[in-house]
């Protein structure tokens, strides 16, 4: 089984109320490829400048990344984004945005790549969202993120991707600006009516919301004392869903409730880093140890 | 085994972004009381004014609701809340507090009612909520509330009724201004290290986090399409956490997890109607429906 994660590797300026740095590797395909692998097989497909640093790739370079699909523009420029964080790291402010080589990125799947088990694709154009969907036929897990950008200028051909995929997922206040409602419950229905099969609605800090036609699930946000940089985390989460759904038997409520917790889990070590970082040093014995502390944070006993 | 529920019963005035109602019945201790009586007796001191309606006493006359400790103050005139709801439902502005009778309660137990098993002392004068306390000595659950009123006005005596307390209950805003910190597992372990005993932060419609030397639990918010009014909400969580608290034959961790979930089970009925009406015709088979609704919403497998 293989995930194809499509998205962004970039280089980051990142400002929090604590900390400042400049030339961390960022990029939302980064961090989902580093999350999904310590679950699954990761084919990486970005696109990256000549100005791309050597020590960046090497982060990248691990056991279940394959870098084929990782191309490398002559002449081109790496993107960048610059954030600065808020008091209560809730909220942020986007500094800039240089485009760079993904400004006119048209993707071309390395040979062989086109029996992906599960894609996700990261924030960007819907069109060509929807055209890695189609590069993937069999995939039988397919996930698109969003942002506010597209909502707002690409609105037709965003419903248009969401409607093909299997998961969208979506932060709190896109999903009620893409639905016109300020309840969480009410958007997801009301992208369920318009076609969608299933919508992941980050809740950030209070964790995550799961809605289909035939499930309601709600993951709590894990109680983290300190938050270094909440950057990557929603990708994170992404990665870690898809990569854990991308290992199991059968996809089916039971596993997708399961790969819920695994994403948030994944996303909650994110969080405990700059940038990256912290996905760098990761196993799989400290994530499943967390898993169970999810369990213990939110059981309690129901009476026959 | 009987829950002494001290707070206000007020006339309110409420407006949403969809409704307005003035004269309504409001006031902490009604939403608790009325939360409440559907677990155990329950005995209100509060005081009214001479003014106060015939009908909202009637409303409050119910089996398993004592009134003798609702004092009416000859001259006096019952207390006045008046609030707006913005678009989101999750903040409000208060338009006016008329504190009536309740300027210089100086609550006098029934005889009898110092036996009473639990306390909720809603918020309100610390000095007053540490007095409850003592009223009540062989109480084995007793729970203060508090706004942000008290944090700035009177944060050494309510530091001391919080520490005498087994639990607060607190909004999360509040509780990040009572401990000086963003994070909500921060702002928990600060109150422990204060001397608190438990902690509940209530995360509105994210549901509720409950913070102990012993144990850390999160409870998520019921997924409601339609929040007619938020007012009452909290006190309701406190009247359906401490009613059930009082009913059990040991208070213990299991059982105050148990308690959370029908706390929260409770407030989201509460915010269903204008005001505490819909509290006013809840039966107990519906919570119960509820409760486990909660359990499948935030159920996930692990391995053994």
């Amino acid at each position: 089984m293989s995930l194809l994660v499509a998205g962004w590797v970039a280089i980051d300026e990142i400002e929090t109320p604590f900390e400042r740095r400049e030339g961390s590797l960022g990029g939302s395909a980064t961090c989902a490829a580093l999350a999904a692998s310590l679950f699954t097989e990761v084919r990486l497909l970005a696109a990256v400048g000549e100005d791309f640093p050597e020590e960046m790739r090497k982060a990248l370079e691990r056991p279940g990344i394959d870098l084929a699909g990782l191309e490398v523009v002559p002449g081109g420029e790496t993107s960048r984004w610059g954030g600065r964080y808020h008091y209560d790291m809730n909220s942020r402010d986007t500094l800039y945005t240089v485009l760079g080589v993904n400004a006119n990125w048209a993707p071309k799947l390395p040979a062989g790549w086109d029996d992906s088990s599960a894609l996700f694709a990261a924030a960007g154009d819907p069109v060509l969202q929807h055209r890695l969907m189609a590069m993937v036929p069999g995939a039988r897990a397919r996930m698109v993120d969003t942002i506010k950008f597209f909502i707002d200028g690409a609105r037709d051909e965003l419903l248009k991707a969401i409607r093909a995929a299997d998961f969208v997922s979506i932060n709190e206040s896109e999903a009620r600006e893409l639905a016109g409602t300020p309840s969480i419950a009410k958007a997801g229905r009301a992208l369920l009516e318009g076609g969608t099969k299933a919508v992941i609605i980050k809740l950030g800090e209070y964790g995550a919301a799961y809605i289909s036609g035939e499930d309601y699930f709600v993951a709590p946000g894990y109680p983290l004392e300190e938050v270094v940089d909440p950057t990557g985390a929603g990708d994170a989460f992404a990665g870690g869903f898809l990569g854990y759904l991308d290992s199991v038997a059968t996809v089916n409520q039971r596993e997708i409730r399961r790969a819920i917790i695994y994403g948030s889990t994944v996303a909650s070590f994110c969080v405990e880093g700059f940038g990256p970082s912290r996905l760098l040093t990761l196993e799989r014995d400290e994530v499943e140890q967390r898993y169970r502390q999810f369990r213990e944070l939110t059981h309690f006993e129901v009476d026959d």
